[in-house]
């Protein structure tokens, strides 16, 4: 059980058993988006998006982006073709960044990255299939009782937290970064703000808007995100110091052996999980007042700070 | 003047100016994209984007979803988010074809191609930012007078032209037949289907369906990019034999060095040509029922068999 000190609980919810509902609520993007892209002719290049899709994330986006929908009074229905569209998104961007031409990275996931299995020009296309995709998802796959404004906000949101305002314009100066010993927190800051903060952004964002979140909910919404975004950043340096290739199914200790200025680099790993810690709970006060429907994603915002892969 | 005989046609429209036309709509598809991308930080990705897109072309795609709009009685300024979107994934796919890991070529349009100057990275970045901003910018730019359900279907459809059941496959099965000399005319037929046709298929489209056209309009404007689509493509075919890299702005000669299956190489020129004017007429045929406003668009069509680059 996780501590929500913050939030009223009934008996029952109590008991909230956050492993539980992670568990189930995988299962159910895992089968959407396993469903969302059948292999037909030219099979090659339905092979190589699913190869990427379907493994095994921890489904941290899609499950954001529905367990807000849900704190609204939406149900998973409405926001699950957005839900997969994030996972997508965000799977295309892992591919991308994986090329020889940008992070040169051979493991993802504990399996060898999408270019190593069908080749650069394959990876590239199967990165801008899923981006295709997630977007034709949304507009063909939300149900009608969804107000179409609403959708169309949507892909508004998830173009921008693509697009130069966001992951693209992140990874840009990350890679502007590199080698570069003298990067200041500011641009540690907007790269991460961009590269992991905005995308997470539009998963909570998106959910709200589907449910009919007022504008007021949606700052609330963009400030949790923007916290948890951050602290899931600081948790991932912390984690390529601490942690193995085993336990993070990709190549650990990659930031130090690349000189790479990381949030531990700067604050030392004591401050960095203080620094977690506090974000995340700015996080959860951002949902006060959401009360008891507000656990599942306040527990989520803790689970990022204790994971350790 | 260009020959449209199956059009009625008043005194005044007979004097139809095509390349005045042409030259009047590309000046405002410019004027459009370059106001599209603004140079903030971090600057490389929106100058890599701008340099791309603002790189010269014809602007025909854009053209001809502003033209399909007007046909069926909407204005420019209700079409040309959708205008400004295709040109954007248009020059993303062309980007992303001319890396090193694909068809490696360092001239487009006249010009270093995007990699040559900005390096793989950053191209890869710039293609799919222009992706996200092609999304963003229909949703968050066309006008509040189109009802949303229809630009949520020209979100849908721009989707579906660019992913796996579009331009993607068709490189991908463009990269899979690279080599071979047994290449069918059906593989041949699906390659230039999905990469020039359905985009091309998804701008009139697009551009009846702001408008307000039936779904038995979309069929017809559908079989009239499909004509166009290819007639396009042999086009293409025949000017690498025939014309100089001067006239093309990119590397000739390279299909027939690269012995690739062409539609020259497997009918000839001569048979090539007359199979181009058959697929254009048929496409002009599609447009009878719209008289005289579909003139800018026949004209078009025969634009296209007619062009030297």
């Amino acid at each position: 059980m996780v501590a929500t000190d913050n939030v009223y609980k009934t008996p029952e919810e109590a008991t909230f058993n956050l492993a539980l509902y992670l568990k189930q609520r995988q299962k159910l993007c895992d089968t959407a988006l396993d469903q969302a892209i059948p292999i037909i002719y030219p099979e090659k290049i339905y092979e190589a998006m699913r190869y990427s899709l379907l493994a095994g994330g921890k489904r941290v986006r899609p499950i954001l982006c529905l367990a807000t929908c849900e704190m609204f009074g939406g149900t998973i229905e409405m926001a699950m073709p957005t839900a997969c569209a994030v996972e997508m998104i965000h799977t295309m961007s892992l591919i991308h960044d994986d090329l020889p031409a940008m992070d040169n990275d051979d493991y993802r996931r504990g399996k060898l990255t999408n270019h190593k299995v069908y080749g650069d020009d394959v990876a590239i296309l199967a990165g801008d299939g899923l981006l295709a995709l997630a977007f034709e998802f949304v507009a063909t796959q939300t149900p009608q009782i969804v107000d179409r404004s609403r959708v169309l906000q949507v892909v508004a949101r998830l173009g921008r937290a693509l697009g130069a305002a966001g992951l693209v314009g992140g990874q840009v100066v990350d890679l502007e970064s590199e080698g570069k010993s003298d990067i200041s927190l500011e641009t540690l800051n907007f790269i991460h703000r961009h590269k992991t903060a905005a995308l997470l952004e539009a998963c909570v964002v998106c959910g709200g808007i589907l449910a009919g979140a007022s504008s007021e909910d949606v700052q609330r919404l963009t400030r949790y995100a923007q916290n948890i975004g951050l602290a899931f950043q600081i948790i991932d340096d912390i984690l390529d110091v601490t942690a193995t290739q085993e336990q993070l199914g990709k190549t650990a200790g990659k930031d130090q052996r690349a000189k790479k200025v990381t949030y531990p680099s700067l604050w030392g790993l004591e401050e960095s999980r203080l620094k977690a810690q506090e974000l995340v709970k700015a996080a959860c006060a951002e949902l006060e007042p959401f009360k008891e429907r507000a656990e599942p994603m306040v527990a989520i915002a803790h689970f990022i700070t204790s994971r350790n892969h």
